[in-house]
């Protein structure tokens, strides 16, 4: 009875629903909030509304790179937390610091709108897009490692194809950094095509997957 | 035992509930976040309050008229998934796909606020919906056409009934973005009308149900 | 077999489940957004900080305002849906109707902040909670004579007590509403008493109840 | 029968579910609002971007204190309702003045933000941090005081254990307002180490702990 009651309140303090409740929310309103860096534009004297629209094109670039890289985000946070079936202390954490980066997208979509040809704004956007990849890295690495948080042992492969499916992204984006300087068109590109580096890694992570079941491990 | 294992994996990799909690995230904020686009008026010299207050009726009606799409397109989205048991990787995807236009809306408010008589705020606006309904369009499609993501499959009169709910208000939408060169006025006043349109699309498709319960299909 | 499926259907179409993570979406967001309305000062010429956020005490009271506003709000959206066990298409479309002049409430909050003296800024705002409390009340009388959709019938006494408590905080809405022009600063007295004025109702209506268990029906 | 029905009600009129959903919408919003304050910089004449960002450096201080300060209050809220069954019309109110603090927090950091240095600002954020932890401590004594409120009565020392991780911080948050006069700098940087003081109160309170499940108390 006693033994119950505490695998009860076990139960309960490693609920995962609210620290999914709380990321939820996140993601939905930092993707919701990037618009808001679109301003409608100002006629200036003798200007007609297409041409001031094509000023605010840097804002839309922009919005659309955060948009997919905040999808990504949150598939992949979806994806690892089919596998989580109880939190602890530090995997409560790590999900607060995991969000740190994310909820500092909207700022960096701004700067990137405001500058997406200088050099320093290119770097700290992609030093946010290494940020979210390696915290995510954390959270695969710190879950994977104990077994009594997931619902079944991950095996070696899906180890594997997990952390490859997050660091070629962000190998890809450090590289984005390194080009900031010599070449920020570049480097802009890059980013723009986040969704498919993200695809790249999950076909190749696919490619090599042991079994069929196995290719259905990430979205 | 180890099928059960995999069946209880898969069950979990492919439960909708994390896509609704963040869709219903996204469709909340939009919803609240409108209301930010009407500026409280600055009093000009010798104005009253009433004077300026007739000022922001632009911004009020864009409000509204896009209250009422985000309002319509979460019915739907609702609708829609009382059918999915199942996603899969192109139905994460595809909702995402379909966050895009909407997440934008809060945008496309501001430049009807602003700009409620340029053909090409109309037109720029009158693409966003479009682009909601097409959207919406192919996760409909994309689902039935896949049994084993729904609970029950969907019967020929339902598959064309949730079509045309959708394409009846995206075929008048593309009227008005024709119109809003030449009549101006009518291509708002058609999207001031989305509410109507889409009663009158619902209640069409209901004329035509084949059974009592068919006529509950579509909120 | 097949009834059983049409059931299964029906109960899916019906359930509250979404209704409520929109709503509480929306709520949230409400209560958050308020505070973006209090500027932070900027200092004048040898101006203290002290003085400086003096002058956004008006910003600030309007904030306070809605807040209650918005939790009371909450709190009766909270009691009525302990009791709805369905929802059909009217609940549906009346609950997005009670959700307008809620998500106008930021922009009503930013208007009295700025004209808290002004009868038109008064009024309106007075409007907007006349207009929470009435499509309020449309909820409760449309829910409440439909059985089907409860999850017990409601019993005379609950079906009155449920429309004073809407009832009377609407009717001193009205009288502030009608104060505006001829005592404005009695009718912001009003508005700021809104918790008081709904802990009166609240009281009055608990006194009545026939049993103990009826004392309990409103939070 | 009859019974039941009346248990059915009771259970749903005091489930918590509600009461979470609208406390993680605010805190999920919160905290993502808090980077809205970090404006991108202008760059003056012969400014690099550089230079520029070094002058948003205090905006970004305020947001990573806020952003720390949410996320305690989360972590604490979570532990708090891991032991909560039922909420009664006592602790609703209780959470809805819980909630009022920190939606101030946005408006706190931007104080925090342009006047860094400003006893006014620095006591105004402390008085913030106080009254979060003065709320949560209310309900921590209202709702562990009422054992029919939840899943398993609270010991001595989990009810000593709680008071004490909401009273030690907040202790320290009172040294820094006394301090903001005198020595702003230690003021701010007493926030700035919210996390530090929150996790020596946590250690402390393991230190303490009777037994090894009860280390487990608090995340």
């Amino acid at each position: 009875m006693d033994d119950q009651r505490r695998l009860d309140r076990f139960e309960r303090a490693t609920d995962p629903a609210r620290v999914l409740a709380l990321s939820d929310g996140v993601f939905a309103i930092i993707i919701t909030l990037l618009v808001l860096e679109i301003h409608v534009p100002e006629l200036g004297h003798g200007q007609s509304l297409s041409d001031a629209i094509r000023e605010v094109r840097p804002s839309f670039v922009a919005f659309l790179i955060s948009f997919v890289v905040v999808a990504i985000a949150w598939a992949g946070h979806r994806d690892l937390f089919t596998r989580i079936r109880r939190t602890d202390r530090g995997l409560v954490w790590l999900n607060m610091v995991y969000m740190l980066p994310l909820s500092i997208i909207p700022f960096g979509a701004s700067l990137l709108a405001r500058y997406n040809q200088d050099p320093i704004a290119l770097r700290m956007y992609g030093f946010l897009l290494v940020a979210i990849t390696a915290t995510r890295l954390l959270i695969w690495l710190y879950a994977t490692r104990r077994p009594h948080l997931l619902f079944d042992p991950v095996d070696a492969w899906t180890q594997r194809a997990g952390t490859a499916i997050v660091v070629i992204p962000g190998l890809v984006y450090a590289v984005a950094i390194l080009l900031a300087d010599t070449a920020p068109s570049v480097s802009l590109a890059i980013y723009a095509l986040a969704l498919v580096v993200y695809f790249i890694a999950s076909i190749f992570v696919r490619r090599l997957a042991p079994s069929e079941s196995a290719k259905e491990e990430f979205t």
